[in-house]
């Protein structure tokens, strides 16, 4: 059960980093993602884009001082050169600067893992999407619950037919920790992340709406084709909605739900997503995310577990502990990273990518920017139905 | 802890059934609610339509048989002019005779304790509301959820501003029972419910919605002031919605969700409530519903147990055994026959209703009403928005 | 899947009761199970020792003084000769007036329906079973815990060999309310509870042990065949153990744990059953009394419902209302009451006692007095293994 | 709260490993431990006994081919006295291996991180805790339970008196793997975790009971004063325990029941420890390792989140990502890793090692040894009371 793939006899890729230094969560936790299987060394940084901070973030790394940058542009022109230059690079830095600095790092040839949401705005994603095609960079965007193996279990099922046809889809991710206005505090993130000039038009519909929208997709294999959308705030004077109830029309034609919150207090990552079709449901809870619970229509309801009896190849690929010894966030987040080593190796190699490699990639990111401009635009429009676009 | 209510010394009251023969499933849970606490005797009973159908019934229920009527208007008739006639009918119906046969109690001066949804229509709910308001009767509508005690734990809370202004609701009544089209088989409950001539023109939303619905008016102490309702029938062939999603507006300004669903597989009556405040929140469900987690914000989540440590006074008195030991839905829906035997006393005996009587009336059946002719009104308008009228 | 039985024409039974007056937890608590399905009607009683206190109990439940009795011989004496006498008795005193009331009654022919524990000790519940075996009285003794419908769906399918060979059985049922010494504030029920004079030698043993005990034999269909216990009391003056760690082995050569305690913080009536098998295993919690999950080698657990898909007829039998409707403590027990009732009806008729009659009987009763009485004695012994005797 | 300790700017220590070639369950997890905050590089190893798979291991781990050893003794010596030799080997061999190759490295004067069981005996382990002691080594036995944040949260209340005087102690680890005879199929793990020879007298005891134990003492700061142990095994044909049931006594007068199953289906890695005193209690659970229930005496019961509210400097210090992103088996496994890390790094730095550094050492590891032989000559003894020798 437990994954070869996690101990490759192939030296480990070299990866750079964009953002991610002193203070920042999401920095961390990409690094422990992309060494917990050992298939990416971190040699290069653009840590910050205060220059002392840059150089201490890089000293308590253990970067080589002559990798640490003092912006994107100077690590993707340097690095493209050298030759052992990195490989791929991780872009963990608030929303707005995603697209420019993956611009610089696709042209330069170099692999892509960028935070998501993609981009301020679906007309950047848009433009960055063109420019990847034109080169045809490898890029994955971090939606990463869609690397815990009872999501692609799930995925797996419904693909399977097993629920039949699909009818509804229930997703909510509620959090707490916006119940106060925390920003006129100081504290980094909830700074950016009710910026609209950092964080994009949307608060918390951009910062977890997008992972509960995509968690539809990615699961039920359909996409959201309209969408009418109720976004509030409800804490004084804050700039970015920190509440969002959506309502969801399928291409299949099905109909979802979405809530997102940030006020809603008990609430940490209450990321859910139940789906239900004609033949039975699924529901599976981040916050337990060793099992997920399968409900045959007319039968006893079933708890399948991570390792355990009756888990798709999909699902088992991804596990690396016995069931029973849960695997959590960091996990899920390691598997996107070696999904993509899987990837680049395969292209150096010069194969095709393994069939199987699964990762979420720019479609995912394009699509979750205009979910995040179609709710922001339903809401002004007192939550009209807004179309989706193709993408 | 033992409420010494369960045990008056004062004889049942008499109480009569129009509907609830074979075959019947609300008529039987009524009957068990009624004689849980000793409050009520059923000693009348036009118990069917169907001539043959009642005499069973009755005789199967021990019912002097010349108190087995035909049809409700004869009941009403003589039991009024009994010497000991009966002090309360219980209306357990198919939902388009719920106002014909009140209409006819009412008249007579006998208490009425009638199921959901008041009516077909809103406009029926309404006339049987100034006839009632005429004559003063005591008037229950079975919006059963209401009597459980950890209910009124919450909105205790709520009243006492635990949780400070309130922000966002999330109700759901998910069940799976109409997942396929159980009405083409005959089977009597699946038959009316999805008959729009005997259910009205909701199908799941007046079922089980309007359950969902009068839930966050009881708790919150708001009323919702508009909504959007996509409903949908996924049953091919079904004349009713068998799902429905409806973002909701209160007159507090606080947001809501609303789903309701036939057709989700594995749920069995998963009513579920969760209201969020700016101090913190409540999550209550039905299938396990003596607990209510209570989550202050900033604190750690706290399980309130029915009879255990910082129980309410209006939670207390409505609980009958110790804590650990499970209450359900029959003592749920007994409660509300108690507070009714409670109100049908104090009247008899020329006092004033005591203070704490709480059950469900005519305001929350009209209102109920309301709500599933906004909801069938904004779905047939693609969901837009349309306000409750003020009831 | 409501019973008719819950309705039975027949009219209902005549119910005497001794103990259960003011103040009493228990006798309540029979009174509502009693009344709950209409089989039987409380007419006499001898609610208390204290006479005034019996006649104001009596007064409060609307007895005829007439038939209110200062003790249980003047009750059984007199009911015994009425036309209309009553045709059972709830015994629901301390344990040490169990035996001499129920010889009373079941000399005089009527059945007896007794709170557990039996007896105070073995000795006396051996002469009750003896002189009840000679006039062949209806007897049930009130483990209620196996009137709860999964409980009886567990004890189906270990009886058609789902689980295999039986190998382990862990059993537990802890509380928290003699945590401390409330004994000492003159509490009523922790007063006669840690009485050894009143309760008998076993404390929590006696109290809730016996329960689990009892429930172990109840639904594996083996019998323990020896025990060791270690028996502590942790509240200082405390007279009576208040918490039992006891291994078991049962006469197939199963082998068990059982914990009962009144000292554990947070635990209210924690009763949980859990037995594996060579093919399987099944858990129940007497808490969320209405799942039971199933656990068939190999395979995903199951979580089976009351009134769901799966559900043997030993189960669906005793079930009031529909699944993910919760039924309860009251509930289960008024099914002892109900399987009573349909027994002595059957006799009443000449007829033999229908053959899915299911409560526990004077063997139980005996046997759960053997069991504390082993324990007593085993605990004295430091834990050595004492034989339960045949019974 | 992301810990800067994850991201040390000091190098990788040099990692060893003997054992966890090809087939493997644990030394994969060790490798993955090792490397997840960046604190281990593994650059040797003797992987297996069987040189071609020795060689197989360390080519698909990337090992330079010279330093994978034919056997731990040549890899001590050489090791030894390289200039950049190893700084610390992980012992992943089945148990009998477990002290020849952990006297070979510490006499290198080279730090161990070890496996459980210590040793297949007690005077083994008792031997390798004196040559330890004479040389003054960092050893780590990885009881890795211990590394999870909650458990050092429980650990951490209970120092603090939250619970008041200890008084109950109920653990248990449950799993069903062995329910079947896995051994006679060739299953690798089975074979020799049932071979008396390779895994010591203790089966399920050894291999589960023992972390079971561990975890006890780590949580209370009591020991074991004596036991009563009955092992069974129910799988024919097995040499070893496959379910143990063992009631303990602590040194404080604290009772105790520890349950371990290899043959309760439905059962993963189901370890569980509830703890109960005077003021309190607390329930943990591995499978759902990042809440810890907290019952204080006569309070609601509060969920304790990793990483949210209330939560002790000894938890936060060993959490990685914020609260409702779950941690899992990995990353507790990791945490012991990091914590001999920040030892082997005083140690070199000459400083004494820092306060707050929590890992289990050779005194846990005899303990356990004790433990079960303390267990397997009770159980011998018909479960007769054994006490455990003073360590």
């Amino acid at each position: 059960m437990v994954s070869a793939r996690a101990d490759s006899a192939i030296r480990p890729l070299r990866l750079g980093m964009v953002g991610g230094g002193e203070g920042a969560f999401i920095g961390a936790v990409h690094r422990m993602a992309a060494r917990l299987d050992g298939q990416f060394e971190l040699v290069a940084g653009a840590l910050s884009s205060t220059p002392e901070k840059a150089l201490r973030s890089a000293a308590a790394l253990g970067l080589d001082p002559a990798r640490s940058y003092p912006d994107f542009a100077a690590m993707a022109r340097r690095e493209a050169r050298l030759k052992e230059g990195i490989e791929a690079v991780a872009i963990v830095t608030p929303n707005h600067q995603h697209v420019p600095a993956a611009l610089a790092f696709l042209k330069a040839g170099i692999a892509v893992i960028c935070d998501k949401p993609l981009a301020s705005t679906l007309k950047d994603a848009r433009r960055l999407q063109r420019a990847a095609e034109a080169v045809g960079t490898i890029f994955c965007v971090t939606y990463n619950y869609s690397g815990y193996p009872m999501v692609r279990q799930a995925r797996a099922m419904v693909a399977e037919g097993l629920l039949g046809d699909l009818r509804v889809v229930q997703v909510e991710y509620p959090q707490d920790w916006l119940t106060e206005s925390l920003e006129s505090t100081g504290q980094k993130q909830a700074d950016w992340r009710t910026d609209p000039a950092r964080a994009g038009a949307g608060g918390c519909i951009g910062d977890i709406g997008t992972h509960a929208y995509q968690l539809t997709e990615f699961v039920t294999g359909f996409t959201v084709s309209e969408l009418a959308a109720d976004l509030s705030h409800f804490v004084p004077g804050r700039r970015v909605d920190d509440n969002a109830q959506i309502l969801l029309r399928f291409n299949n034609g099905a109909r979802g739900m979405l809530w997102a919150s940030q006020v809603a207090p008990g609430n940490e990552n209450g990321l859910k997503l139940r789906v239900y079709g004609s033949k039975g449901g699924l529901e599976w809870r981040q916050e337990h995310p060793n099992h997920l619970t399968w409900t045959p229509f007319g039968e006893a309801p079933r708890t399948l577990t991570r390792g355990g009896a009756g888990i798709s190849v999909a699902a088992a690929r991804v596990t690396r502990v016995p069931s029973g010894h849960p695997e959590g966030y960091l996990e899920a987040f390691a598997t996107l990273y070696t999904e993509v080593a899987r990837s680049i190796r395969a292209r150096a190699a010069g194969e095709a990518c393994p069939a199987d490699v699964t990762f979420p990639t720019l479609t995912d990111g394009v699509r979750g920017m205009a979910f995040i401009e179609a709710a922001v635009r339903s809401s002004s429009g007192n939550a009209r139905w807004v179309k989706l676009p193709e993408v």
